[in-house]
C-alpha cells in the first residue's frame, strides 16, 4: 500500500486559526499496520488493522493521563480532551502542545500555570460509557446547569441528513479499510468541516472539540455525526461543544436519550442510507416526502 | 412487554461459590426503557432502548469511581472492576458489596481496610480504549511481567468455535431487542458459563472477572467471547483473567494484536456464523475441513 492509497483518518476544511490558538506540533505516524491472518478456509493472507499507541499527556511537566489513540491528529485530541474534561476553559490558556512519538508523549505548556488544573484533578469523578471514562469534576451535576444557546434556532432537513449519511458511507476511511475504529464528523448543513477517526469514539469527539477551539468555531448551527453509540457521555460532550443536533449510525442508551431530551437536542440514531430513527427533538426536523 | 419476554442481560451457569467469597446484594433494575421515536417515514412508534445508570462505588465509605452501567449484575461488575484494576488482588479481601439503586451507589466493605487501595489509587495512569479508561498503577509496564499459565495447553477446535458463534447469534439478548450494548461470554469448550451485557464492553468483561472470582473459576481452559473490538485493554483484561483464547465478532487494533502475540494468546476476530479471521496463535486451533 502506498501513501497515496492511504485513507485519511483526519480531514478538515482549511479555516483560519484564532490568533491566540496554541502552537501545535504536527506529529505524524502510520495509521495502519499490516498483519498476516489465517481465515476460516485455512488461508493465510495479509490484512490491515488500525494502529493504536499510548500517548502520555504531561501538562507543564506533570503527568496527567495516558490516552490510547490511532494518532491521526494527536495535538487536537489533547486539546479537546483538556476542554471536554473541563480542565481548561479556553484554548488560549494553552501555549503549545508538542507530540513526540519517539517517547509516546504529548507535552502541554500552559500560559498561566497548572494551579486550576491541579485543583480540578483533585476532585475526580470517573464515569463509564463504552469504556470506563474519567471525568474530572462533578460533571453529572453540571448537566443541570448546561445550556445550549443554539437549540432554539437549530434545524435540519431531510435532504441534509441524507447527504451527510451518504458522504459518510462513501468516505475512504480507515474504518472501511481496516475496521475497528470509530469516526466522528462535524457538519454545517451538508458541508463537512472536520472528520476524525480514532480507536475510541471519545477520542474522536474530543479531537473535534480541539479543532473547534483552535478555529473558534461555534457549535450552535452545526450537526455532529458519529458511528458510535449515543451514550450519556457522548451526548454530554456534544452538548458541551454547543452542538444541538446529533446523528449516529448506531443506537442510544437511556441516559443519552434522557440528557438530550432535557437539553432540547435532536438525536437521530440507526442512521444509514435513507433510514433513521429520530429519538428526540423531531420538531427541529424538516421532513421532505420527496426524499423518501 | 412482560417480564417473561425480557431478555437476560446476565445469565450464568449455577456453580458453587468459594466459601470466602464476598456477600453480594442482588439489586435488580429494569434493563430496557420504552421510548417513542419517529422514523424516516414520519411514523411514530415505540422502541426499547437499553437502560444506563450511574453507580458510584464507595470502598469503606470512600468514593472511588462512578461507573455507567446497564445494571444487569452490578455487584459482580464492582468486584471485577476492583480486580481488573488491580485495586484488589483476591475476592476474599472484600467482605461485601451492596448496591442500592435508590441512591445509585455500591457500598464495598473490605476485610482489611483500604490502605493498599489508597496507595494504589495515588498512582493513577489513565488509559483509553474505546472510551477513556482508568487504570490504576502502571499497567502497561506490568504487561512484561504478565504470564498466562494456561497458554501452553490451550486448544480450540473449529466445531467449538462455530458452536459458540451460533449460540451467541441465537441468544435472546438485550442487544437483539434494543441494540447499543456489548455482550461478553465465558465458555468452557462449547459450554456457556456466563454471559453479560452492558453499555460498555469494559463493564461486561469486568463482570465476568467478578463471576470467575466468586466461583474460583480458573481461566486457563476457557474461551472468552466478546461482541466488542479487541483493543489493548480488552486483551489485557482477558490475559489478567488468565483466559488464553479470545473470539470477537469485531476486529482488532495493533496494540491488541501485539499484546496477544507477545503473550502467546489466540485471537479470532470478525467471527460470526462460520466466518472468522485468526489474528494470532493459529497453532492452537484444530481446523476441521468438514465444518467449512
Amino acid at each position: 500500500m502506498t501513501d497515496d492509497d492511504a485513507p485519511l483518518a483526519y480531514d478538515a476544511r482549511p479555516m483560519p486559526r484564532r490568533p491566540d490558538a496554541p502552537r501545535l506540533s504536527r506529529a505524524a505516524s502510520p495509521l495502519l499496520r499490516r498483519i498476516e491472518i489465517v481465515d476460516q478456509h485455512g488461508e493465510r493472507r495479509p490484512i490491515d488493522i488500525p494502529a493504536e499507541r499510548p500517548m502520555t499527556v504531561f501538562v507543564d511537566r506533570r503527568e496527567l493521563v495516558t490516552l490510547m489513540t490511532l494518532g491521526a491528529s494527536p495535538e487536537l485530541l489533547v486539546l479537546g480532551y483538556l476542554l471536554n474534561q473541563g480542565l481548561v476553559d479556553d484554548a488560549a490558556e494553552i501555549d503549545g502542545i508538542d507530540v513526540d512519538w519517539d517517547v509516546d508523549a504529548a507535552a502541554v505548556k500552559t500560559r498561566g500555570g497548572i494551579a486550576k488544573l491541579a485543583e480540578k484533578t483533585a476532585r475526580r469523578v470517573v464515569t463509564t460509557g463504552c469504556g470506563q471514562g474519567t471525568v474530572y469534576g462533578d460533571t453529572m451535576a453540571q448537566v443541570g446547569a448546561l445550556r445550549l444557546p443554539g437549540v432554539a434556532a437549530a434545524r435540519i432537513d431531510q435532504a441534509t441528513l441524507t447527504s451527510i449519511l451518504e458522504q459518510m458511507r462513501q468516505r475512504h476511511s480507515v474504518h472501511k479499510q481496516a475496521g475497528s475504529v470509530h469516526g466522528c464528523a462535524l457538519y454545517r448543513g451538508a458541508e463537512l468541516l472536520v472528520f476524525v477517526e480514532d480507536v475510541g469514539r471519545h477520542n474522536a469527539i474530543d479531537t473535534i472539540a480541539g479543532w473547534m477551539a483552535v478555529h473558534a468555531v461555534d457549535g450552535g448551527d452545526k450537526i455532529f455525526y458519529t458511528t458510535g453509540r449515543l451514550t450519556s457521555e457522548m451526548v454530554m460532550k456534544a452538548a458541551k461543544m454547543g452542538v444541538p443536533i446529533i446523528a449516529s449510525r448506531n443506537g442510544v442508551t437511556a441516559m443519552g436519550h434522557e440528557l438530550a431530551e432535557r437539553l432540547g437536542m435532536t438525536l437521530f440514531g440507526r442512521a444509514a442510507n435513507k433510514h433513521f430513527l429520530c429519538y428526540t427533538g423531531f420538531e427541529r426536523f424538516d421532513a421532505v416526502a420527496a426524499v423518501l
